[in-house]
């Protein structure tokens, strides 16, 4: 007998009858002799009503009501899909997050989990009830509703996972797994069959929003396999599990891009130890994420100092910036927000050199200028003017062979 | 300084411009230096769509379940109430039943208060929060979410009222306060200024929806002075509180009428001992609650039994008297389904006799024909045609002196 952990978003219980589906399939699950956990979001829609009723009320809500407000999303969730499995004649048992308890920090609206308490979800497990948890929501050693930000049902289940030892962990989606690309700008994108949690946290940050990055974090501490699936067929979708050598043999396992970031450069930074701090701790101050960060070689005592913010926070961080390179004495501050971030992805860099200027030779054959790069073990991104993204993301889908007529047929 | 519970119902609070209305109110109150427990009730309307969505999942949805649903509603009011305060500037927390905790049995749907823990509310009190309690819901020892039926807030804010030991509680509603009967009948119809509990509880239980039933109940039992006010105006409204000598000078404080019964009568039932249980004890196992019973006087070792049902639960309520009729040997069964029951209340006539003469002779004037009679200290109920109804209650008003003009003006 194993024990499953089943993760069912939004759209996937966005109606009565969706909720009827993702029923049958639990019975069904449950049928086959499996201990079974089912975590679900809200109604799709459901929790965007609730944020804009806050907003209503005041343009900055407060964190600990929003969260007792936005939680209430799922649920309605667990009791409907509780409520249709018993009436389909099964033991179900809805779960909030406080009754579990999943419990969590009080950094309410994006708390982390502590710890799981899994005693009462163990007993009725054993009792060979089906367990409906909400995802998304846990509560704070006080007793205060917290959430876990977007995407945090994937981490909930993942939690879960974890804390029962499961033995796998399906979430289900409405796309069929995770893709070499966005199938969107490349027709012949290629379901990736089984990725490493280093990979898939890389892919997930850097905008395939397939899972929560956190979930991913969460997967890899606990080493829970965690299988992204279609909730519209039976087909295996991607399994995100810890490396092994066959990974390894992979040059580049996907490409991403990202269109939400801007970048602000400020000219003739007088180069001096402590500069960078003093530009960006007023930018962290603020609670602005700084993505890339770029610094020139120096010439003649100044250097060119280029960072990236996302979209959202543009206007608050140009205007901070501009205070800060004041103080210094910098020069002028020259922005663009018509930019991309591509990257790519793969453990094999590790190992083999070469990927990086294949990357770039690729991209200048077509023309396409490269303006920032940045580097990790096993990712390399570039940014570019956002005209070129798709073009861009083709051609090293190509260059590195991850079409599916490039791979044997699955 | 007092300790004030003050209760919004669902159209109280059915809007975001409602809402920030009731903000203004309980900052006023927290203003004039009152420390403040408000309960609310779900959006007006939020209720009925869960439940919907329940009925649309299964015809009887798991009653567990059901209560994890539907407690969903009050959860949204709390949170976007707190959030209101709370961009006004004061200090304000939501408290789920739960959180309180609200403690309960079991009995989901109409669960019933056991006890209150009043620590962490106080706490907060004692540190100048205003405390916003969902209505309706509860929890029972197991940690499972219970609510305690449809006008359960008021029952919530009574019992909150009676554990904190408050000074008052303030049932804010969209009526002005308790009426001698209803004003769509009799447009002089009073409001009465201090009403006992016990008149009260035959007023609230004989159709006068005012507050829930319960609610009364536990505000006797913890001498509760319960104010009924309107939401619309600051005008004082009903007061319900303990009887005093004033109260018993009074005959007839209210009048009132039910349309929702049906009778039924079984002609020729052997008068035997035992005859009554048989007849009724199988529509006891089936759930179904009889109001009014009247056997009369025995002729040649036969009587005839009537009584009442209400209308839902007419059809099966006859089928199951065929049945137990046929083993009795009783003869046949009578019905009637338009039938009203108008019901006089007051602690007057406990030490006054001729009420009840006095009531007959001014439906007699009438020529309204009384088919069943049933009494309590404080309330005598008789059936009658149904299309008397307005008649009757308007002739009664009249008779007992209870009209506006009656009195001295307000």
């Amino acid at each position: 007998m194993a024990l499953v952990v089943q993760k069912f978003g939004g759209t996937s219980v966005g109606s009565i009858e969706r909720i009827r589906n993702v029923a049958k399939r639990v019975a069904e699950t449950y049928d086959a002799g499996n201990q079974l956990v089912v975590v679900v979001s809200a109604m799709s829609g459901e929790t965007n009503k609730l944020v804009a009723l806050a907003h209503e009320i005041c343009e900055f809500p407060d964190s600990r009501e929003y969260d007792v407000l936005v939680s209430s999303g799922e649920q309605v969730t667990v009791a409907l899909l509780a409520m249709c499995l018993k009436s389909m004649g099964y033991k179900a048992k809805s779960y909030l997050g406080h009754q579990v308890p999943i419990i969590t920090d009080s950094a309410f609206s994006k708390a982390r989990i502590d710890r799981i308490c899994d005693k009462k979800v163990r007993k009725d497990l054993d009792n060979g009830t089906i367990i409906i948890a909400a995802g998304f929501q846990g509560v704070d050693k006080e007793g205060n509703i917290s959430t876990l930000g977007r995407g945090g049902s994937d981490t909930s289940a993942v939690a879960l996972a974890a804390a029962l030892k499961a033995d796998v962990c399906d979430i289900y989606t409405d796309v069929y797994g995770v893709y070499t690309t966005d199938p969107n700008i490349c027709s012949d994108a290629r379901k990736i069959e089984r990725i490493s949690y280093d990979e898939m946290l890389e892919l997930a940050s850097l905008g395939a929003k397939v899972l929560q990055i956190r979930s991913v974090e969460f997967a890899k501490k606990y080493n829970v396999d965690v299988h992204v699936r279609s909730s519209f067929n039976d087909n295996p979708g991607t399994l995100v599990t810890k490396e092994d050598k066959e990974m390894e043999s992979i040059l580049v396992s996907g490409i991403t891009y990202a269109k939400d970031e801007t970048k602000i450069a400020v000219m003739r930074v007088p180069d001096k130890p402590g500069i960078a701090a003093k530009l960006l701790s007023p930018l962290s101050a603020a609670n602005i994420s700084v993505d890339m960060i770029v610094q020139n070689a120096s010439e003649d005592g100044f250097t060119d100092f280029t960072f990236t913010v996302c979209k959202a926070d543009f206007k608050k961080a140009l205007m901070i910036t501009k205070e800060a390179a004041g103080e210094i004495n910098a020069g002028d501050i020259l922005t663009d927000e018509n930019i991309s971030k591509i990257s790519i992805v793969g453990l094999g860099m590790r190992s083999h050199a070469g990927v990086a200027t294949k990357m770039f030779e690729t991209l200048a054959a077509e023309g396409i200028n490269i303006q920032m790069i940045s580097t990790s073990e096993i990712k390399i991104s570039v940014v570019i003017d956002a005209k070129y993204t798709e073009l861009a993301v083709r051609v090293l889908h190509d260059a590195f062979g991850l079409a599916a007529k490039d791979v044997k047929a699955e």
